[in-house]
């Protein structure tokens, strides 16, 4: 059976899938800080080489930002198009790692091998399973059971700026039947998933400036206006005492979720108590009257992911500084519009601003949610192979976390995702010390391999 | 005459001054940032061999922190002490530096010339006023008119965690009649000021702590709890919309200014608007029904000194941050007990904090305000001789700014001080391109003669 000579491969050549992998995670690709620009390039063609290793026609195509990797190959049969993203988060508080991010390993650990470093999880990891099971089926098969496009992008950690320009502009060359993505999780160690939800992102950046230059707080304190202060009344004023965003409008697009889809996540038995006690937290702190599953699949958020104003460094100073800056995100469900929720948000701001005030806004990016349609049979046949190759049956699940692409995939060239991963709660996403299972990689090949023979039986 | 001699011997050795503030501001003697701690070291010889050249016996006396330089000459009359502080601000943010802050020169403004670089101002080139007061008298009469102690710090800028032991340690040998305080401004322009009302300062630090690791915020944003969030809610809630401090007791121990102070301060003509309007600012931001002079003067504050969490470098991280820290200070009056405000303080914040989140705090320092007793005749003979000097007479005034340095002396030592400065508003004291007018230490020098002059005749 050539499913079985192909999963038989993957395990033969596990050893290499993992020094290919490792090549790839010591590129520090870090798409937000412009410093690491050339560790973009670097990644993308390195990825551009692999792709050529095994006859599909790659190559870095330039962007304003990071280059888009894109590969064709195979000319019959159904139209796949992969998805995954070489660049990866900052690494900062660097002296919280266990080890230089930048310099993998695999590590024994009470819950089994993993691989430590950034990237490991998100998304390098995850993008070569896919990677490395065409490899073992064109090294059982000659070629691929089908037309693939890949996709690798370089910005998905900071925006995605120049996608949705390059999607427009290459519409005609991206077409597919199906896109599969590999950068979500697992829904338990046992229990694969897909994922049909996934909440949009709205990325805020605004600095509040008050006098026009940093005071002495002996000198002007009770008299100027500080700006540390008004940035905190405008946080603290984002929510309400129940939880709720007080921008106006925001909930105005927001769907309940089916009674029937509510009661499926019920019988997931997901552990709301083992999940925030993971992280040492043990009381939910979104909207009351919500699940945990709610709060992080269905429900939108608004979240500040930094603060910074004045003297921060050793010691203390009497400034009254200037100007606050803080980032803010909004995760966005349903039908809520981005740009009509970043107008709100800004409208809110500055009416909040008090006199000798003024604000200025930095754009990181704008996405709304998508819900994929679970009635094309693509995705039951995916399901179905998935659950063959883990403990437990697959699951259709919701994601907290935003992957704008497959919006931007649905809008622009009409195809809709099918969201396959393999990482897990305790990955340490975008945090010190990211890790991969092994076990996730090595089966997350085996599982890629299994939902190709479904897909183009 | 004496005085007239010393006077013209000042005016005619200017440059020779100049060059020797120039060699103490060179030196970057940043009190707070571990990593100048030589050059505080280099700062305080310098002064040592200074003092030694005027044929004063002197000393750095070490301490835990940065040394404290002491100097005696003389050994009849008056028993005068003299206090200023070598220690300087940090100098971030650099960029917004018209030059290195660390080589200072003589600059022509449209408000005359300028000596421009970090501690012209605050402390250096007040502190070298009276030293150079002192040679030139020395020069012309070939001994000082009294005793004088010289005491200059070198932790003023960070806290000053070794006076109060330093001042016990050596209570016997400080004594002196009076101390004179060089840390202070003129009134206006042409109005000299001996500031008799200093406010307290207290310095906290919290750092809120939330989750046991910095966690991605689609993974747990909604569900975990957000410590800048609840830190934005803390600082929010220290302020009610009438501008007062809402810690409980804050305002037990604040005394309002007696009528006849409040209508003398009122014939000073303090111009509010311009005072604000040298910064860009046009509304005081401070308690209502409160004037400018009282909210800078004679009101107690709570400022926000830095806020840090989170991701703050270029583009953006969707992280949801474990920790989040901001400094906070408070100006303290009349009879308000630092120590007692800060439990007062503590309590609040421990108050507001919500489920799974703690708090830690950093001490940077405690000490009450400071009213002197004008009714001792030397406080009038330093205003005449004051008004001597400049344009128009010298005025008793308060101060916003935090000297803890003269409460320390009543309590600790059993000296009064008298705070003569000869600093200006737009000095840019703990800002980017600090300045002291020329004028001010010309003037300034020449004041302390003739202040020298009127507590020894």
């Amino acid at each position: 059976m050539t499913l079985q000579a192909v999963l038989d491969r993957i395990d033969s050549d596990l050893d290499a899938s993992l020094s290919r992998l490792f090549e790839l995670l010591r590129v520090p690709s870090i798409s937000t800080d412009p410093a690491f620009a050339d560790d973009c390039q670097t990644a993308a063609d390195w990825l551009v080489k692999d792709l050529q290793s095994l006859g599909v026609t790659a190559s870095a195509r330039p962007t304003p930002g990071h280059p888009m990797v894109i590969g064709h190959v195979g000319d019959t049969g159904p139209h796949l198009m992969f998805y995954g993203h070489y660049d990866v988060q900052p690494v900062d508080p660097l002296e919280l790692w266990d080890r230089d991010p930048f310099d993998p390993e695999i590590q024994d650990t009470p819950g089994g091998k993993v691989i430590r470093g950034r990237g490991t999880s998100d998304d390098k990891g995850q993008l070569m399973t896919f990677v490395e099971a065409c490899r073992a089926w064109i090294a059982v098969n000659g070629e691929l059971p089908c037309q693939i496009t890949f996709f690798f992008e370089g910005e998905e950690e900071s925006g995605s700026p120049s996608l949705v320009p390059f999607l427009k502009e290459n519409a005609d060359e991206l077409k597919a039947d199906i896109c599969l993505i590999c950068d979500t999780g697992l829904f338990d160690h046992d229990t694969p998933a897909i994922t049909t939800m996934l909440r949009g992102l709205l990325g805020e950046e605004l600095t509040i400036t008050a006098a026009d230059k940093d005071l002495h707080s002996g000198s002007f304190g009770g008299a100027a206006r500080n700006p540390i202060r008004v940035l905190c009344d405008i946080v603290d004023g984002l929510h309400d005492d129940t939880g709720r965003i007080t921008v106006p409008g925001f909930y105005d697009d927001v769907p309940e979720i089916a009674p029937a889809v509510m009661a499926q996540w019920d019988g997931l038995g997901f552990d709301a108590d083992g999940f925030l006690g993971s992280v040492d937290l043990s009381e939910p702190a979104g909207e009351q009257g919500r699940s945990v599953l709610e709060m992080i699949w269905s429900r939108p958020t608004c979240e500040v992911n930094g603060i910074t104003g004045g003297y921060s460094g050793d010691g203390f100073k009497t400034v009254l500084p200037s100007q606050a800056t803080a980032k803010i995100s909004f995760r966005l469900v349903g039908q809520q519009d981005p740009f009509k929720i970043r107008d709100a948000f800004r409208a809110y701001v500055r009416s909040k601003l008090p006199s000798d005030c003024t604000v200025e806004f930095i754009d990181h990016g704008a996405g709304g949610a998508s819900v994929m349609p679970t009635d094309d049979p693509a995705f039951e046949k995916a399901r179905l192979a998935l659950s063959d190759e883990w403990p437990k049956p697959a699951a259709f699940v919701g994601a907290g976390g935003s992957i704008p692409i497959a919006g931007h995939f649905q809008e622009i060239l009409g195809v809709n995702s099918m969201l396959i991963g393999f990482g897990k709660d305790d990955d340490q996403l975008h945090s010190p010390n990211e890790k991969y299972d092994l076990r996730s990689f090595h089966k997350g090949i085996r599982s890629w391999a299994r939902v190709l023979d479904a897909l183009t039986r």
